[in-house]
C-alpha cells in the first residue's frame, strides 16, 4: 500500500481503538518461567497469588495461553479519557537532524499521571473494584505509578494507600500533592505504620527509604487489611498485559497509512513500556510474520539487560517477594543516583526477559549526561518536554537516526515516548548546572552483587 | 441537522483546521477605544507602537477592518506540533452531577507551556523572526507565558529574555528550569540589569518584585536594545486574534457534529483565553446570525468586570505603558494573594471591555476556595488536572449544570480549560489544608484604588 501523506499526528478514531489486550506469551515457544515460592522453590499457585494480588488479575498473570484477552467496557470507558494517544511523525527533530530516516514516537504523557501508568492502574483498580475490594495499596518511587493509580481508584471510589520512599516524599511534595488530589494517603516509607517498617527505622533511624522497603510496607498492610490487595506497575507480565494498548493503538495508526517500521525502540525499567509498545509487533515476530529490530534502552547505571545475569532472583529487596527468572543485577544492587528514577529497578520483566534470551530482541545502554542532550533536543524541536525515563529511548533513536544520515538509509524509526518531565525539573536544573553523575558500576561492583542472587536447584 | 453520537474528544483533521484568524474587532459596530500616548493624550500611532513591538504586530493591534487574517504557513506548521486541541464532551462529570446539561471543554493543556499561551507566542515570536530581529523581551509571573515564549523563541532561533518576577522566580524554580530548557535567559525582577529595576531596588532593598515591574524592565530593555522588541502576552488586541484559533476549532467541532451551544464561559484575567475562545460565537452575535450566553468569570479577589470601572488606565503599576480605556481596579489596585496568578491584572482587554459595555456578554466573579472545590471535584472524573484559572470557568459551569439539574433544562455548556496545575500544587496544598485565602476587596479599598485613574478630558 501506497503512503498516504502522513499527518503529524496521528489520533485514532473511536471505532478504531483495540477492544482486547494482547497476550505475548500465547505466542511464545519458550514461555517465561514461572514465579518461584521463595520459602518452597516450588512455582507459585493461583491461591498464593491471591493473597496478595485481586483473583483476576492472578488469572491474567498466569495466562500463556490466551493472545486475546477482552478489556471490559468500564476500563475502555475510562480509557477514552485520554487515549487514543497521538502516535507523532516527529517532522521537526527529522529535520533538524537532517536524516533521511522517519521518526514517529508514540506519546503516552498527555494525562495527568504523566506517563502510560495509567493504562495497567485502571484496569487494576478496576478488577479490585469487581472484587469487591475495600482498596489497594502500592509503592511508589518517582511518583508516576503512584499517581496514576490515585487517579484509578479516584475513578472507581476506592482506597488507595500509597507508600513514597521518604527521600522522593520529601524531595517531590508536588507528586504528592497531586495523589493527595485525588484522595489518595500517602504515608512516608519507612513509616511507624508497619511492623517492617518500625524494623527498619529501628536499624536506620535515619534511612530516606528505599522502593525495596515501601515494597515490602504495602504488602504488608494489603495482606493485614480485610478487603484490601497490593497492586505493582511494572514487571509482571498482567502489566504487560495492560499496556499493550499502547502498541495495538500504534500498530493501527502505522498499518492505516502503510508505514512498516524497521526499528522499535523503548526504554526499560521494569519493562512496562517496552512490554506494551512492541506487544503486536513482537507477536508477528513470534509468529514469523514479520521482522523489526526491537532495541530496549536502559540506564548504563542500572544495566539488568546489558550487564545483568538471566538468573532467578528476588523481586523486591526485602525478599519476601516470589522468585522470578529475568535479567538481574541482584537484588541487592543499588544504582548510581540517578534521575531517571522509573528506570532503577535491579531486575525486568520475565516474559522480556525471556524473548532478550531468545534472541527476539536487543539491549543498550545510555549514560545519563548523553540522555539529557537528547532530551533538551528534543524539547526545543518537537516541543514536549520529556521524561528522563522517555529520553533514553530518543537518545537511541537519535543515534539511529544520524546512522541513517550516514548511510543514506531511509529507515522507519518508532520510539515510545512514555512520558513528560514536568515533575523532574531538578534533574533538568542539575544538567543545565553540569552537576550530573555518569558513574557505571565496575565489574567489581556487579560482581558483588550477583553474590546476593539466591541458589535455586 | 441531527446530533451524530459524540466521541469523547474531538480532534479534528489537520485539513479542518482554521487558516486564518478572525479578528471580532471587524464587526464591531462601537469598535475598542484606541490606546493613547500617556504624554499627550493622542491615539498611540503605529510609528509609536513600533519603537516597542514589532511592526506586523502593530498591524494588526490597530487593525479594526479586517475580519480574517491569514495564519502564514510557518505558524501553521508549528500550530500541528500541538493542535488540534481536543474538545472533550465531559461525559463523566455530567454523570456525577447527574444533570441533563451537556457539557463541553475546549482543553489547551496538552503543550510544555501548560496553557493556551503558546498559540500567541508562536505568532510574535515568528513575525520578530520575520522582522530580522535578535530577539524579544517579556515578562512572567505566574510562568506560562515565559514558557510558552521561551518554547517559541527556541524554534525560530531567537534570543529570549524573560523578567520574571522576584518571589515567582524563587517559589517557581522548575517554572525557570523549563524556560532554561528552551535556552530563554530568565532573570529576578526587580535587577540590576535595568535602571528602573536598580532604582526600585534602592528605593525597595528588600522587595519581591510586582508584574508591574517586571513589564517596566522587559519594555526599558527591548527600546534600549538594539534588535529587540517587547512582547506581551494577554491584554492586546493581537493577543486576542492570536488566540482565536481555541474558538474557531471549537466551532468547527461542534458543527461537525451539529451542536449549538447555550452558554459559553471562559475565564478573564486579561482575556486572551476568553477573546480567543469567544471569537466566532461573538462573530455571530455581533452580525444577528446566532445568539449566545457568553460568562466571563474572574477571581472575586480581583474583578474587573464585576466591580471595576470602565475608564482609560495605565496598562502597567509603572505608568510607563499607554493608557487603554477598560474595565479596570485602577493600576495600582493590589490584589489578595490568589494563587490564579494568570488572573490577577487589574485591567481587562479593551475589546471584551467594550463588548461587555455594549451588553454582548456576561461576568461573574468567584471565591478562591469555591473554585479549587470545583478544580478537585473535575480532576477526580475527568482525570486532568486542571489550572487554577482554568478552574473559574469549571466552578460556573458545573453550578450551570446543577442549574439545569434544578429546572430539567437540557442546555449545552461550553468551557474553556486553558491548561494544566502541575507547576501549581503549592495552591493544591494550601487547598487541602484549608489555608486558602477568599479575601475580598472592600468597597473602600476598591474605591481608594480608583483614585489611581487617571484624568482624561
Amino acid at each position: 500500500m501506497a503512503n498516504k501523506e502522513i499527518p503529524y499526528k496521528i489520533y485514532l478514531e473511536e471505532s478504531e481503538l483495540p477492544s482486547s489486550w494482547y497476550n505475548m506469551r500465547a505466542d511464545m515457544k519458550n514461555k517465561p518461567a514461572p514465579l518461584l515460592n521463595p520459602g518452597t522453590g516450588q512455582p507459585m499457585t493461583a491461591p498464593e497469588l491471591e493473597g496478595v494480588f485481586c483473583s483476576e488479575l492472578v488469572k491474567q498473570e498466569l495466562d500463556n495461553d490466551n493472545a486475546q484477552i477482552a478489556i471490559p467496557q468500564e476500563i475502555l470507558d475510562f480509557y477514552k479519557m485520554y487515549r487514543p494517544s497521538p502516535l507523532v511523525r516527529a517532522y521537526f527533530l527529522e529535520k533538524q537532524l537532517d536524516t533521511p530516516a522517519k521518526i514517529y514516537y508514540k506519546f503516552e504523557g498527555n494525562n495527568t499521571s504523566g506517563s502510560h501508568k495509567l493504562n495497567s492502574a485502571i484496569a487494576q483498580a478496576y478488577y479490585a473494584k469487581k472484587q469487591g475490594l475495600k482498596g489497594v495499596t502500592t509503592e511508589t518511587g518517582a511518583g508516576q505509578w503512584g499517581t496514576a493509580l490515585s487517579m484509578a481508584c479516584a475513578f472507581f471510589g476506592l482506597d488507595c494507600k500509597v507508600y513514597m520512599v521518604k527521600v522522593s516524599y520529601e524531595q517531590k511534595p508536588f507528586r504528592r500533592e497531586v495523589m493527595r488530589t485525588y484522595g489518595a494517603s500517602v504515608t512516608p516509607s519507612p513509616s511507624e505504620t508497619t511492623d517492617v517498617g518500625k524494623k527498619i527505622l529501628e536499624a536506620h533511624p535515619g534511612t530516606t527509604g528505599s522502593l525495596g522497603c515501601a515494597i515490602s510496607e504495602a504488602v504488608e498492610v494489603a495482606v493485614k487489611s480485610e478487603g484490601y490487595r497490593y497492586v505493582l506497575g511494572s514487571v509482571l507480565n498482567q502489566v504487560l498485559l495492560h499496556q499493550s494498548v499502547i502498541g495495538l493503538e500504534t500498530k493501527t495508526a502505522l498499518d492505516k497509512y502503510g508505514v512498516h517500521p524497521d526499528i522499535i525502540i523503548g526504554c526499560a525499567g521494569g519493562g512496562s513500556n517496552l512490554g506494551g509498545l512492541i506487544a503486536p509487533f513482537m507477536g508477528q515476530k513470534l509468529r514469523g510474520e514479520a521482522d523489526y529490530r526491537i532495541i530496549a534502552v536502559e540506564p548504563a547505571s542500572c544495566p539488568s539487560f546489558t550487564r545483568g545475569r538471566f538468573a532467578y532472583d528476588f523481586c523486591d529487596t526485602g525478599k519476601v517477594c516470589p522468585l522470578a527468572k529475568m535479567y538481574t543485577l541482584g537484588c541487592d544492587f543499588i544504582p548510581a543516583p540517578n534521575h531517571a528514577g522509573g528506570l532503577r529497578y535491579h531486575g525486568m520483566s520475565t516474559t522480556l526477559s525471556q524473548l532478550y534470551a531468545d534472541g527476539y530482541m536487543e539491549a543498550t545502554s545510555v549514560k545519563q549526561t548523553d540522555v539529557f542532550q537528547a532530551a533538551e533536543q528534543f524539547a526545543r524541536v518537537e516541543g514536549i518536554l520529556p521524561a528522563p525515563e522517555s529520553s533514553h529511548a530518543i537518545r537511541v533513536a537519535i543515534d539511529e537516526a544520524l546512522k541513517c544520515k550516514e548511510t543514506g538509509e531511509e529507515k522507519t524509526i518508532v520510539f515510545g515516548l512514555t512520558g513528560t518531565g514536568y515533575f523532574d525539573m531538578v534533574a533538568y536544573e542539575r544538567f543545565h548546572n553540569n552537576e550530573m553523575s555518569d558513574y557505571v558500576p565496575t565489574d567489581e561492583e556487579l560482581a558483588e552483587s550477583f553474590k546476593s542472587l539466591p541458589q535455586i536447584s
